[in-house]
């Protein structure tokens, strides 16, 4: 395949599951002697589940490697050079290579490529203000945070935990701390928790959270993160208010880790990701392909680019691009939106537009939120669950869905993720022939109540 | 809206969920100076979910009132002449009047409709044989067959059930008796229980059912029901054995309820059920409506008409007639053949089309199986499902879906569900963005899994 004759190498910036899973789609197509590949990890571990940390931290999960879904000895036994400990620092687009350094020595050199993958993925927010780097300050971004996280708290005797930042991360970490025995408070720059919900739903979470036992507050920024004489944490401050803190969570959300792309002159889009096109190659780059947390996706209801850095999508993004690298062909052709998450016993799930996303995009809706059980009503174990559904005026296309519940409430999101996908109406929606039987649903899925709602106010609507 | 200028009057025949679905939506649409309703139950009770009987039966639901949706009395209360006790013994189509009888009294009277809806649901399939109707031996299709069933089980000391068929109601009506305590033989004609299912997954069932203790005694006719010296049932024999009981459970089935609509002349399909066109009129009868378990639906999936005796089809049914009759305009465009059921912790799901299925119609297909886990595999309760995959050759459209497994098995059906629906691609559902986070699904869902498996099957294939 490579144009000398020889064989062609592959370099891939970045060891965790999107590059990884390029590099392993990519070997399955060819082998050693056809495509040579070499990767890059500045980190300690590969391939790992970022997703899995808080239940790692909380108890959950026993041991740190159970999240480690290949070890570099395993790529390395699968004929991919991994390169663990040696950090990037340099793309040249020009001359096809890349200059890396081995964190411990410091020992520079270049790599050229035949073909390049960027998964470089984020790089956690971190606020900037005084303290923010002080001991007992943590992230939970990587494996390694999760393990300091861990000996903070084996090490201090502390039980009060400030959670800054209520997303995914901070309503995770708030169940983990609580699992672990912590009091937990929460503060949340916007008006309720979950700002990928809706405010009318995310105030469901914060009623669940706060009868967890868990102290929400929102609307509120943290200033400072105040230290004793020791250095350590000791209280979050806030315009107002002093919140005493042993250890302190920064769950505050993620940006695209494309300094290296920016610096090599590679398109990045509004949010800062990497742009690409359905293949997941780089915008005008016949050569370098991008994704997972580094890029931005298409998302399929807004038509519009958007961030989602989720391990999903990484995933997904990882098998194109070794498809399309190993000589096949595959496209990744956009998100619908969809999350789903959880606090104790309570799950939270999203797909599609919120009203501010359909609002932005010029998209006019009705909007219905109807309650109804996750079983027949009758059966042990029912539990009420809500969902909102947003629709378009005057076709009653999907544009969205948003459920808060207990159990049996978080995956029926799928229903209208594939719903979204195929441009159904919520007309269409009320005559899904989904699973009943009274363990599993109520003779009406609570997704069909909320459908004929929509479809009734769509019919009425203007 | 009456010809007559005065008002209209509906009749319906049967008080359960397509008949008072189709009355109350009706109700709803057009009020008493309207529309006079008038429905008519041969049984007891009006309303209520036959597929929860094994619930209550098991003691999962401790009182039959629970499942009892709306009693006569509430109808009565939204002005719909229910009348209980009251069997339809003639439907006179051109003189457009139903001939009724008092159960009790066996007073006969005639009432005349302008409109007519006929929910007259299934009956049970008694086998042809001796001992069949002994006392013990016990059907569960109405409310009335479960107190029946329920009296037997308080007043006999037996230990032993048989029961015969291992269908939805069969491996039910297992799980309902093994958690009274019961040792449970389930006596079945074919190969493997779940006929629904492909062979290879049914044997799923059949191996998870005799590890909760369940005889399973396949492809193994029933004789004789053979009775003691007291005429009650003491035990099921077939050609070469004999299984002593206490007590016997038909779950062999249900035909569609249509002799009042045979001998009135309405069109009836291949399996007897009557046949509608898609706003569930009778075909050929401008004023004659039918839903539910006494009506063939046309499967989207295969194109042809199928009997698929289930609850949520006949409220969709119901809704359906309803909206037409009281003047607005809905229609049911069909089914995909989805199902769920459980049995102890085991999940049963199915749709579209098994093997023989699509053969039968002409399809030729690629077929998968995979095993993959409900969350990931890392987090605690992860449990293993099979999911059986079924796409189209050539043009890779998803034909059918089969899974079994543990808690969050079932409704990941729902998926495949509106997949077909939608007449997905294997190919197209290898993206779908579904739900992840680790206590929800593995970062590839098991589906994916699945339509990533089908797909590659489909692209090699001839």
């Amino acid at each position: 395949m490579s144009m000398s004759g020889g064989r062609e190498r592959l370099v891939v910036i970045g060891g965790d599951a999107a590059g990884m899973s390029a590099a392993s789609q990519a070997r399955r197509l060819r082998g050693p002697d056809e495509l040579e590949i070499v990767a890059f990890e500045r980190g300690h571990f590969s391939s790992y589940s970022a997703c899995g940390i808080p239940y790692w931290v909380g108890g959950d999960v026993a041991e740190r490697d159970q999240l480690i879904a290949r070890s570099p000895a395993e790529h390395r036994a699968r004929d991919i050079d991994l390169r663990m400990r040696t950090e990037v620092t340099e793309i040249d687009v020009a001359g096809k290579r890349v200059r890396a350094r081995a964190v411990d020595s410091g020992a520079e050199s270049w790599t050229s490529y035949d073909k390049l993958v960027i998964g470089t993925g984020a790089h956690p927010i971190r606020p900037d203000m005084p303290g923010a780097d002080a001991p007992g300050v943590h992230g939970v971004q990587t494996l390694d945070d999760g393990q300091a996280l861990l000996d903070t708290l084996a090490r201090t005797g502390g039980r009060r935990a400030v959670v800054v930042g209520a997303g995914y991360i901070g309503v995770e970490m708030a169940e983990a701390l609580i699992n672990r025995g912590y009091e937990v408070t929460v503060v949340n720059r916007g008006s309720e928790p979950m700002s990928t919900l809706d405010p009318d739903m995310g105030r469901l979470v914060h009623k669940a959270m706060e009868g967890l036992g868990i102290t929400m507050v929102n609307d509120t920024e943290v200033t400072e993160v105040r230290t004793g004489a020791d250095g350590r944490v000791r209280a979050v401050a806030t315009e107002d208010a002093e919140y005493p803190a042993d250890v302190v969570i920064l769950g505050i959300g993620v940006r695209p880790e494309t300094r290296l792309a920016e610096a090599a002159g590679l398109p990045l889009g509004a949010r800062g990701g990497l742009l690409t096109d359905l293949a997941m190659r780089v915008r005008g780059h016949e050569d370098i392909w991008a994704g997972g947390d580094c890029v931005e996706v298409l998302n399929l209801v807004s038509g519009q680019e958007q961030y989602v850095p989720l391990g999903t999508h990484a995933n997904k993004h990882g098998q194109v691009i070794g498809t399309n690298v190993g000589g096949g062909y595959a496209t990744f052709p956009g998100v619908v939106g969809t999350a789903v998450s959880k606090v104790c016993d309570l799950e939270i799930a999203r797909t599609g537009l919120r009203e501010k996303d359909a609002l932005r995009v010029g998209l006019r809706f009705e909007a219905v939120t109807i309650e109804s059980t996750s079983r027949a009503g009758y059966y042990p174990g029912a539990s009420t669950m809500t969902v909102k559904m947003l629709a378009e005026r005057r076709t009653g296309r999907l544009l969205g869905v948003q459920i808060v519940g207990r159990e049996g409430a978080g995956k029926r999101v799928d229903i209208a993720a594939v719903a979204l996908t195929a441009n159904m109406t919520v007309e269409q929606m009320t005559a899904l022939d989904l699973g009943y039987a009274p363990p599993f649903s109520p003779v009406w899925d609570p997704v069909l109540v909320a459908a004929r709602k929509a479809a009734t106010k769509v019919r009425e609507g203007h």
